[in-house]
């Protein structure tokens, strides 16, 4: 954590510990720093998992195998490597996570297709084996640690450590969420990849448990944005250990499913929102509201070609009421959109209705609206019912320094 | 031309007259600044025209007016307002540019729709009419000037005037292209849409005048990028006035055809250059040549996703050869690729190959490439017979401070 603290972290939550899930950290040293740099998660047989990952095909081989693992729907243990991300290390890479797979498989006594991997940090330098293995190894015995301690170990350029938590109400019991994520760019490779996890002592069914964590992702995770670039090791797993006692949840027909679905929605949004506020040289955090577009899904298309455009991004930084900015990014998406219906505002002020400036337009309470930590920009298509909200940061000379500075 | 000059610029070529097309400059005071700021060229009975314009769906009235126009196939007059781009501005905005093309057709006594206009400059506000008839007024009176002088008064934020020319040789006459453009931006709203002009002496049929001007676009203007975000105005536009005295082009069966479109062809690419060399802070001038791909434009459009990735564009301008990151990139790209296929190279040096770096990887000549102002970044897909070369410039501080400082 080299660089200074964004100016839009939060505190740490209070994370309730989740029965049936243990973390622990060590150091392996991947890097020549003074640091812990592996977690391990150990999960009790029955624990289910349910995983989204990165679209990136030049995806680690820890991706790949990921997607194999959650096949068969069962978890016993988590692996995070932070200062190396194993992409593009070709079959070299693969076998250091077989080995990790492998050497917790033993020690637990499971199949090693219920031990996930994720790793992050550089790009095309092999994980080295020796260093992996001593690292598990301290790891498998080390005393307990709290989520925030994991939190911090799976960070790497990220400058707060971040977690979110919800409970809900699931056939008369209360289940937990706890969970964290690292990355300060959604969307930056190198040593930037997003990670997340979650933790529920709720009783899920693994099928139901991907349900909920694919719907999350589209209106959480999808929609947030830092710099347009996707990482090659992006990862979000939920793990549910069912300890709680509830009736296992199998479909939205189970009580209490549509709470914990909810639950499982409100920590992700969470999540997605603390990796924005970490974005690489960020000042400003940013929502971007698009309603009136012919689908949800072209909407959320339309927020992140927003959101995305340099030229906006740079005017929110230079706190600028640029709404032509806001024009081009709106027609270049390639999404249906009629100039002559289009309404644009900031902080809920319109400053362009129907394809026309407001001849009326105040900008005042809109300078005011920008000189704030967080900014809103709407956008009315005038077509359909389609929406979808966006997340975003500005772009400053911070990101400039942190990447042009930053040496592979 | 607030800025200062861009490090990458180059001379303002000898351009010849170009028989048939006077150009004339005057003030119409658009902004409030000292300068010309209004650029008019009258064009002989029997010139063709042929032209490429942007694809946001916000384009302004100009574009929609120009591409109206176009189908006729004859021009009499290109008018280009600076200072004020008019998109954006309904109903407003379209009277404007009606009211300069019928003040024109009646001054030389042709149909309005050979009358062509282009404006450039902030997004929103509708040009002011009184202004506009005043300028077109004193512009059509004005003395000749010379191609240098139009490069100038089309010009907003450019930091340095740009044009190009060419010969070549048709059914045994010479015939010359003398060219113009605008933009440090291809791709950026406000200040710096891309306005592009060929003006030949040839004799070309408008179909076939088409057919070299958007065959050239393709692996010219289509290749270019300087921050992705693409204008409501671009527009390039080809005038040819036939006093060369050849037989007029048809097809590419005419003799010497082949000839004008690699004209064509040379004027587009250096026009292309110049944008990119004064790209929004630009201190590097990036080619990035993909091969292998499944198709030529498949590869197009995997170079273009390397030419917008920032953390591409930041480790150049960190003089960075951190290759991790356009493996990223061209995973992102949405295109066929394979990581196990996939090399990467920096100025003709191979970082890694066929998916892995390379052992013998020897940095010290890549990072002295690097150094320079001229970067090549290679890229083999190792699928098939596709390639494409896409150029852009490195993303600096100076970007930022162009656009986070500039008030709409």
């Amino acid at each position: 954590m080299a660089y200074p603290v964004s100016p839009l972290a939060s505190p740490f939550p209070d994370l309730p510990p989740i029965a049936g899930a243990v973390p622990r950290v060590a150091r392996a040293g991947y890097k020549d720093w003074d640091r812990c740099d592996l977690t391990y998660v150990e999960l009790d047989a029955g624990t289910t998992v349910a995983g989204v990952f990165t679209r990136n095909v030049c995806c680690s081989s820890e991706v790949e195998l990921g997607r194999e693992n959650l096949r068969q729907g069962q978890a016993r243990a988590l692996v995070v490597n932070a200062g190396n991300s194993n992409a593009f290390t070709g079959y070299r890479g693969r076998e250091a996570v077989e080995q990790i797979m492998e050497q917790v498989a033993a020690h637990i006594g499971c199949p090693r297709e219920q031990v996930f991997v994720s790793s992050t940090g550089v790009i095309g330098v092999p994980l080295p084996k020796d260093k992996a293995r001593e690292g598990v190894a301290k790891a498998l015995t080390a005393q307990p640690c709290s989520w925030e301690d994991a939190a911090q170990t799976i960070a790497t350029t990220d400058t707060f450590a971040k977690g979110a938590t919800a409970t809900a109400v699931v056939g008369g019991k209360t289940v937990s969420i706890s969970a964290i994520i690292k990355g300060s760019g959604m969307i930056a490779p190198d040593m930037a990849t997003m990670l997340g996890y979650l933790f529920t002592d709720a009783a899920v069914e693994p099928a139901f448990l991907q349900q909920c964590l694919s719907a999350a992702n589209v209106r959480t995770f999808s929609c947030i944005t830092v710099d347009s670039d996707t990482s090659t090791s992006d990862t979000v797993l939920a793990f549910a250990t069912g300890k709680a006692g509830n009736a296992p949840l199998a479909s939205f027909d189970s009580p209490g499913a549509d709470a914990f679905a909810a639950a499982v929605h409100d920590v992700c949004r969470q999540l997605a929102h603390l990796v924005v506020r970490d974005g690489e040289g960020a000042s400003k955090f940013i929502a971007v509201t698009v309603t009136g577009a012919v689908s949800d899904e072209s909407a959320r298309k339309i927020g992140l070609a927003i959101a995305n455009s340099p030229l906006v991004k740079t005017a929110i930084a230079g706190e600028d009421a640029n709404w032509g900015r806001v024009v081009m990014a709106v027609g270049k998406a390639g999404e249906a959109a009629d100039r002559d219906k289009l309404s644009i505002g900031f902080g809920g002020v319109w400053a362009a209705r129907e394809g026309l400036p407001l001849a009326d337009y105040d900008e005042a309470p809109v300078a005011a609206h920008l000189k704030g930590q967080d900014v809103t920009i709407e956008v009315d298509l005038g077509l359909g019912d389609g929406q979808a909200t966006v997340w975003t940061c500005d772009l400053t000379h911070g990101y400039i320094s942190i990447n042009a500075d930053y040496r592979s």
